[in-house]
C-alpha cells in the first residue's frame, strides 16, 4: 500500500547515517536535454504544466538509468521491485517555455531508508524555468496484500549510486 | 533550489481585506466526478501521476465555469484576459487509483488581488486520494513586450463568485 | 506476440458466419459526451489530434463496459484475457474542436473471429468532426513466449453482445 | 477552416506536376531516435498507441525544421502561416514496444499544392514497429472568417525541402 503517513516518511537521510555528504561523490547527479514540442504546449502557446511532470518523470527514470547501467524495464527485473511511486511533489513554474525551446533538466538525489528526494531544474538558456522537489518511495509487491509496500532500497543499488 | 519560502508567496487574502469570510458563501466549491480511464495508467496499472494534475487543472475550469455561467474559451472572450497559469502547485498522493475507478474532485478557491489559491482533493469511495494545492495568478497580453503579465482580477468575476 | 500478418487478420465477419445482421441487434451502439479541455489544445486553439486516440481508446472500454457491464479492470479479471490492442486505425479529421466544446462520440462494433472492428464517429452539435475505424485484436497471455497471442473471442463475450 | 470535402484534398502530386521524382534529391527524409518512457506506456506494459501519434506528430516537426532550418515556433513567424492540421491519419501496429526501447523514426514528404502527405515508419533494433501515413493541409489565418484556410505552399519552402 502507498504510505498514507505523510509525515512518518521523514527518516533520517541514509547521507547522515552513512557518513556521506563527506565528498565522496554521493549525491549524484544527471542532466539532460529535452525538446519542448508543439503538442506539449496549450492554447497560450506555452507549455500545459502537467507535460513537464511527465518530464520530470523521465528524468528520475534517467538519473537511475544513468547510475544502474540499466534502462528503467531491466532495473525492475534485475532489483525484484515494482517502481518508486510519488508520495508527494511540489513544483515553482518561474518562466514559461514554448515549443522549440530546448530545454535542460538537472537532477539530483538523496536517499532515506525506503525512500528518496529528488530535485530537477528545468532551464532555458541558462535561465531557471521550473524547479520540482518529489519524494518517492521503493516499492515491492506484496504477495500478502496483492498490493505495494513499501521497502528499503537495496544496498546493491544505493553503491551504484555511492560509486558514481 | 525549490524555494524554501513557500509561505512569502501567500498575500493577505481577499478574503480579510474586503471582509470575507463572514458567512456570505464567499468561497466558492465545485465537486465533479472522473472515470480513469486505461489510457490514464501506467505498466504498474495505477495512474501516471501527471495525468492528475490535467485533472487538476480541468477541475480549475470546471470551477470558474460554475461561477461564470461560461466554458472557459467564454470566459477569455469575455473578459479580456490570457488565462491563469500556475505559479506553484504541491500535491501529496495517498491512495493510488486506477482504470475503471470513479474518482471525485472536490475543490475550492480562495482569492488574493490579482491571484487565487485552489484546493482540490481527489477522492475514490470517500477516501482522500490525492491532495493538490495551486497558486495560479490572472494574467493579461502586455502589448508593450508581446508577453503577459498578471493583473487585478475583475471585480465582476470576484462578484460571480461571490454571489454563488 | 502481437500479430505481424495484417493481411492475415482480416476474417470472414461473424456476422456473416453466425447469421448475424438479419435484425437482431446484433451490432452494439454507444454514445458519450466528452467536454474538450483547454488541456487537450495545442496553440493553435484546436485539440491536438492525438488527444482523439485517447477519447477513442476510452470510447472503445465504454461500449464494452455498457454491454459486459463491467469496467475494463474487471472485464480483464473476469474474461481472463490480456486486452484488445490495435493492429490498425485510420482517421478522418472533418471539422475541428476547440476547450469547451461538448463533443458526443457514437462508437459501433462488427466481430470477427479473433478480432473485432470499430466506428467512431465524433460530433459537436451534431456535424461530424473526427470518423476513425479500429481493428483490434483479442489477446492473452501466451505462458510460452511470455508475451500475448491472439485468441478467439469467448462466446460468453460474444453473447453479451449479442442480448443488447 | 479546415477543409470538409476530403476528396478533394487529393491532388496532382507537385512530384509530377513540377517534374519531381527525376532523381534530384526533391523528396526529404529525415530520421530521429526517441526514447519510450514509462509514462507512455499502458497497464500493459506497452506503448498506448495515442502516444505514438504525438512522436510522429513531432517527427513531422522535426523534417520540416531540418529542411527550413527553424524550429515549428520560428516556422510560424517566418512563412506566415498558421499551422499543418491533419486531415487524415493511418496506422498499422505490427510490432509494441515498450517503456526503456529506443525507437527510430523514419520519415518522407512528398507535396501536393496546398497539402502534403507523410510516411512514418517506427522500427525497434531494425524491426518495424508501426506505419503511419498522415495527409496535412497549409493553413493560413483567414481576416474574413476568423477561422483558417488552405493555402498553397510558399515557393520558398518547396524549394528548402528541394535543395536538400
Amino acid at each position: 500500500m502507498i504510505p498514507v503517513d505523510w509525515n512518518s516518511l521523514f527518516e533520517p537521510s541514509l547521507a547522515v547515517t552513512r557518513g556521506w555528504g563527506s565528498g565522496h561523490g554521493t549525491v549524484l547527479r544527471n542532466s539532460r536535454k529535452v525538446r519542448i514540442e508543439w503538442g506539449d504546449c496549450d492554447p497560450a502557446g506555452i507549455v500545459f504544466y502537467p507535460r513537464y511532470f511527465a518530464i520530470f518523470d523521465a528524468s528520475t527514470a534517467a538519473l537511475f538509468e544513468r547510475a544502474l547501467g540499466l534502462s528503467k524495464y531491466q532495473q525492475l527485473k534485475t532489483y525484484g521491485f515494482a517502481g518508486y511511486p510519488l508520495v508527494r511533489t511540489r513544483a515553482r513554474f518561474l518562466r514559461p517555455t514554448r515549443f522549440g525551446d530546448d530545454v535542460v533538466i538537472d537532477t539530483s538525489i538523496s536517499f532515506n531508508r525506503s525512500s528518496f528526494e529528488i530535485e530537477h531544474r528545468l532551464s532555458h538558456d541558462g535561465d531557471a524555468c521550473v524547479e520540482c522537489s518529489e519524494k518517492r518511495v521503493w516499492v515491492v509487491h506484496d504477495p500478502a496484500t496483492g498490493g505495494l509496500k513499501s521497502h528499503p532500497l537495496p544496498e546493491a543499488v544505493l553503491e551504484k549510486f555511492g560509486r558514481v
